[in-house]
Order: structure tokens, then sequence, then C-alpha cells
């Protein structure tokens, strides 16, 4: 079946196209917080729906939390699966979006025209570019030159808490030769990638609890232990002075990049001070003894991403506050195990209480790092049929993020993963005012039209 | 004048007296929120129409911010000026109150009645205690026994931005023999006392930026600096192992407390197990080593007051911020210079900021210390008449809280405060279920009636 009428189909469609992301985009997805649950269904109807317009047997699937979506087409070539996720992160702080996050628009900027707002980049606009390449291929050719499954989920972005049982329930219906993931960026603008190595996450909520309510600070300043101090204390000690983590144990199973793969890091003439400069920043900040790429891809990290306690509201209250929180992310590489340093992280924290502080934890999420299996042959098919879209040969690169869905599939069903996705940098994804590169949405669509064809093949 | 009739009034008439505080309790007048500026000018409004009912010359006077109220009132002794504050705290966390906190009511408790609600102790309540004591004295004897002045402010709870203007644009109007002051509280259940030091108190709010917009730890987590860490070092590093505080020249101009003092105060019986316990603490958390009453009333000290930055919501947002936030503030003794703290607090903080973040700041208040003038005689006959009122003797002490009115009083005015009040250390002001006890709102009012009559012979 030939490709060329695909993407000219691809090209003449993509207003009906576009408009059909607006109108997902408007469903405000938000997975992790309950007060959107009903909009998370909504998203995953919408799916279904516009899957069956295109001869999809899609089907929504009930979980303890949001749904699945599930959808089968068969084909004559080999079966793929393509994962991706229908919901969003929260929109919060709401003041810096320059427009509602939920109306979204397509504008004109310096670099081009973007598709703005809240999951455009991540991960509805990636979601669609492989729902609009299989629907030109129906409309030139009446069918699939290959077995597809499409299989988006509503938790990604909240841990994913029914993801595992769901795929082990549904295992022989999932089970394919190789899954093609939606959810992540290009190298550079010009240059597609494959990521074949991700880092693994663990994410922890702690609250440090002092005296057993608001306290005056004239009254009880000095002779009473603060929980914000404990707190911060505490966090301050998680990095020593060379960046490195302090948690005991934390390096076990760090592995050292092969010289090999080095070289080619090295080769793809990364410039962090370009990276770092996008968000206003100007110096790796990582440990201060591996390149910018390592500390990018290959070295674990601890962030807070979230502290609170006390009184934050206008002007001044001088409270001593009962509790202090915060929200604690690990990233994790090679074969360190998430639930070892959570115990670890867990114990440290304890062990810099002061007398009167007691800390409690709640767990959020634990997935190890994944190593893809870059000499399975769907990965050079699809390097060259990438490569024939962009202007620069795709690279297969690592990534920073963590996206535990290429390491259940292997785990729980068997199969290896490609994770292949046209975001960008500047994407400001889990940001205010996200966007997604109008041309990331059209070559991304062409993309996947490509690498249908080359799988097939 | 008799005094004994002026006491029974004052018990004939406690229902009426607790019904009038209930409605000033009920005007949610939260200085420190621009949202209830209205509310306070009602709350101002209110007190003028109960002190023009006893006979007072009382107006409202405007001023850039909340007004003042001021209220004359003629008599043949000396001329004393009452001060106190009609303005309350904010509420939050509104969560842990047990009842609307402007719904206020008189309650039962296993230590007694008492009347709850927001500013019932701090400082309404009180506010109330001096004015019922003069209603008292006009309803029986029709006049007063000295020349009194009432002087009440709105911004007590929001650094007192008007109070100096307007102090000095109506100092011969103020000018008194002595002053008055309300808002403090008895050094034990049965022991009331007279604050003879207080801390000042200076409030920073501190903004430390790193990246130009919230990143996605997965895409820039280790490279990039994230400001909760540079914030949480620098927080971090404000006090040493001992309890210090590390700013530099911090303890200039703290004084030792005079051995004659230091066993009078060792005299009072002090029990820090018991004072801590009240606030689920045991251990005293300042200075490692000085003394539990030292750190409560005669050291200084540095507290984080809030913390805010990143994700704070429900589940979990892998969010760089780019920025995090916090109020500190520091209550100070003797002769430090608030101003030149806040220069090194600044600098401190500032040489603690890591590459890529800077630091703004802002001032929101800076008060000097103070010690009063105990030789002068109304102390003692305040004394003599508040052992009368109460089962044991009244105690000369120390108090950790910032009252910067008594020094503004000297130095603006050239008057001597003297501060007494009826709180208890229990009382929950500034914190969620604020009280005030019946006994303190009853013998407060008797407390002030023979004051009046003792400083008039």
């Amino acid at each position: 079946m030939k490709l060329t009428p695909v993407l000219d189909r691809l090209e003449s469609e993509e207003p009906a196209a576009l408009a059909r992301l607006m109108d997902l985009l408007r469903i405000p997805s938000i997975s992790t917080d309950p007060a959107y649950a009903t909009e998370c269904t909504r998203a995953a109807e919408w799916l279904i729906a516009d899957l069956l317009s295109i001869g999809f047997d899609a089907s929504l699937r009930e979980t303890p939390g949001h749904p699945m979506v599930v959808a089968h087409h068969d084909g004559p070539g080999p079966h793929v699966l393509f994962y991706g996720h229908y919901d969003v992160q929260p929109i919060d702080p709401l003041a810096l979006w320059t427009r509602d996050p939920f109306d979204p628009v397509v504008e004109d900027t310096a670099k081009g025209q973007v598709i703005r707002g809240r999951g455009s980049s991540d991960d509805k606009g990636q979601v669609m570019t492989f729902i609009e390449a299989c629907r030109a291929w129906k409309a030139v050719h009446g069918s699939l030159p290959l077995k597809v499954t499409v299989f988006l989920e509503g938790e990604e972005e909240s841990g994913s808490p029914s993801l595992i049982p769901f795929m082990k329930e549904n295992a022989r219906e999932l089970t394919s030769d190789i899954a093609l993931i939606c959810d992540t960026g290009l190298f550079g603008e010009d240059t597609p990638a494959i990521i074949t190595m991700l880092r693994g996450l663990l994410t922890e909520e702690l609250t440090v609890t002092g005296p057993s309510k608001d306290l005056h600070s004239g009254m009880y300043g000095g002779i009473s232990m603060n929980p914000i101090r404990a707190l911060s204390r505490a966090l301050a000690a998680l990095h020593d002075e060379t960046g490195h983590v302090t948690v005991p144990g934390f390096y076990e199973g760090v592995p050292e990049i092969p010289a090999d793969v080095m070289a080619q890091w090295q080769a793809l003439g990364f410039d962090p001070q370009t990276f770092l400069g996008e968000a206003g920043l100007s110096a790796p900040a990582g440990e201060a003894d591996r390149t910018p790429l390592e500390q990018l891809w290959a070295r674990p990290t601890c962030d807070v991403n979230g502290i609170w306690g006390g009184y934050t509201g206008e002007g001044f209250k001088t409270v001593l506050p009962a509790q202090a929180h915060a929200k604690v992310s690990f990233r994790l590489v090679g074969q360190q195990d998430p639930l070892k340093i959570r115990e670890n992280f867990r114990a440290f924290i304890q062990s810099h209480m002061p007398p009167d502080c007691t800390v409690g934890f709640k767990g959020h999420g634990a997935s190890p790092a994944a190593q893809m299996a870059t000499d399975h042959p769907a990965f050079e098919k699809a390097r060259v049929a990438l490569s024939d879209e962009w202007p620069h040969p795709a690279a297969y690169i690592g990534c920073g993020a963590s996206i535990p869905i290429a390491g259940y599939f292997k785990t729980v069903l068997g199969m290896d993963s490609m994770l292949i996705g046209f975001g960008k940098d500047d994407d400001a994804i889990h940001s205010p005012n996200e966007k997604y590169d109008l041309v990331s949405f059209r070559k991304g669509a062409r993309s996947w039209a490509r690498i249908l064809s080359a799988l097939a093949a």
C-alpha cells in the first residue's frame, strides 16, 4: 500500500484534524484532582467515539480510578500497540497563563504557529498524531497496513494506580509485537529521537508535626520547636555541597554510561547553555563531577516539588505552625530500587527530626528506570522512517523523565517498547502556557504514517 | 468615690457586658487582608457608638489605612491613656475551627466558661474589660475618678503602618501622664502580671527565583537549580546546632539579665514542662545555654512563619517551580537594632544563594525591644490594685511578644506605659479556636475598676 497518498491526505485534512484536537483539549481532564473525575471520563468517551468513527473496535473500560480506552483494528502485518494518555496536569498557577488553559487556540509566535492549551503537548496532541495517521490510512486505503491496538490511560499524571492491575487482567488482549509510546520529545527542532533509556520516579509527601496547634511566635517563639525549621533542615541535608544526594545507599545500582554511548552523546553537540538558557538558567546544578547530558538523562536526582506551612497569605502573621509539608521526588536510573530508596529516604528524614517533631509519609508512586531493547528490528525501521520525514536523521537518546509504562510493558506483558514523540523542550508541559508546535503535530502525524508503513514491511 | 459599688455594678451588669462583647466579636475586622477593610471601619464605628453612649467624646479618625478611635472623658485626677486594638488576626486554617470564628459563643469547658471566637482574647475582649470598667464607674458615680483617653487602632495585626504618623500629628491630644496597654496576659491562672520588658519584632518576606518559568522535573531535573532547595538551605543555615541564630552581628546589643531579675524570675516557679505541654511540646528548643524563661522573655529569636512554593495541592506534580517564598520574623531584645539586623539578614540570605538563584525581599515591620520604667509610681499602685483582685500578688515579668506601641509612646510622646492584660497562655490567639476565659473578662474589668481608683488616689 502506498504511503504518498496517505501523507497527502494528512496535509489536505489538517484543518479538520486541528479542529478535532481542539475539541479534545477543551475537556479539562485533570486526573490528580478528584473534582475533575467526570471530565476525565468525558475525554475517554470522546476518544472512543473518534476511534469508532474510523473503524476501531473501541470501548471504555472501567477501573477503580479513571477509565481506560482500548481499541483494536485488524490488519495484515505485525501487531503494534499504541500507548498514550488523555489526562492532563493541573493548571496552577492559573495567574501565569495568558489565556484559559482549556480554551485552546492556534497562535502565531516568533518561532512559528503553536497550539496553546493544557494537554496540547502532554499528551493529547501527541495521541492525536497517531490517530490522525490511522485515519488517513483508512481514508486512502480503507485499511491499516498492520494490526493496531490503541491503549490510552487517564491516570498518567497521577501515578497510574490502575494501570498494572488492568494490564494483568487484560494481558492477552493487550500483548502485541511491540509497543509504541508517544509521550516524549524531539532531540532538537529538526532531529527526531527514539528514547533508549528512561529514568524511574519515586514520589513522597511528608508532613512534619511540631506543636499540637498553631502557636503565637511572641508567646512561644524561641522556646518552641518550629516544624518549618525542622523541615528546612531535613530537606537541606538531602544534597551535599557537590550536588550529590546524601540518602544512604542512594547510588547503589547506578551504572556508568558505556564509553561508546558517551561518545555518541557527545557527537549530538548538545549545548547546555542553550538548553538552560530557555529556562532562564545558566549553570548545570547537578552532580559537579558529571557532564550536563549525564545530569539530564543518566544520573539520579532528588527534588522538592512542593513545600508549604504556616501563613502564606497577604501581609504577615507571626505564627508558629503545627505542621509543615513537602512533596519530594527522586528520578532513578539503572538498577536503583525505588522501594529500598523510599525506605532509606524515610529513615534519613526521620533521623533529621529534632526533639518534639514527628514526621509522617505518604507514598505517591515508585517506578524503576528502564532500558530499551534497541536490538529489536523495529528500532532500525522506525529510525529510518523518522529520518525520511525530518531534516536530520533520528537519534537514539536518553530521557530524564519517568515513563513507567515502558517498564510495565516489559515486566507485565513481556513486550518491548519504542518511545517516539514530537514535543519540544520549550513546550512548557506541566507549566503555564503549555503549547505544541503546529509542525510537531503535522510532522508527528506524517511520522506515524511512515512508521506504520515501515513496520508493516 | 467608692470602689465597692462599682465592682457590684460590674457583677450585676455582666450579662449585658457579654452581649456587647459578642456584638463586637461578630465583626470580622481582619486588618491584614484588604478584603475586610470595611469590616475594620465597622468595628471602629461600633466602638465609637459605645464610647459615646457612656459619655466619652469619641470620634473616628481617618488614616491612610484603617481608622483610629480616639475618645476623651474628663475627670479630676491624673490623665491616663488606654490603648488597645480592634483588628484581629486572619482565621486560617479555617478547617481547624470547631465553629465559625465570627459567630462567638460562651462555652462550658473542663476549665470553666470561655468566650470562643476570633479576637475574644486578642484584643477585643481585653479592650472591653476597660470600657466596661469605665461604664460601671459612670453608672454608679456619674463620673470617672480621673481623666481618661481611649485610643484604639485597627492595624496592630498588620504592622501598624499608620500609627506613628498619627501619633505625631496628634501628639498634644494623646499625650497623658501614663499609658495603659491591655494586650498581654496573666502570669498564671491566679497571678496577674505587669510587663516590664517586651521583645521587638522584625518581619521579612523573601522570594527566591530560579528558572524563568515552572519546569518539568523529568526534563529539567538534576541539571536545573530548584529554588525550594536554595530556600531550604538558606533557612536551615539561620540556626546552628545549639539553637543560636547565625546572622552576623545578630547578638549585638543583647543584654545579660541582671542577677536580681533572674532571682525574681526563678522565684516565680515557672514550669517549662507544663508551659510546653499545653502546646504538645516537651523540650525547650531555643539556645541550649539559656534557661527556659530567658528563651521566652529575654533572648532574641528567628522563626519561619510561612513557607510556600511548587505544587501544594492534592496528588503529585513533578514541577521545578520558578519561585519559592518564606516569611521570616525575628524577636529582638535589649538594644538590638532592627534595621541593622534586616540588612545583615538580607546579606546573609543573599550569600547563601547558589548560581542561578536570586532573592528579593519585602520588609513588613521593624520595631526594637522595650524596657518599662518600673520606678514610675503608677507601677506600684497598679501592682497593689491587681493584687487585691486576684488570688496571688501581681508579678513584674518579661514578655516574648512584640508590642511596639509601648516603645512608640516613649519615643514619640515621651510617655511611660504599663502593660496589663488578662489573657491566658492557652487562649490560642493567632490560632484556630481562640478563646478568652470568662474569668479573664470578669476579673479584668474589676481589675481596671480598681486600677482607675488606685491611680486617682
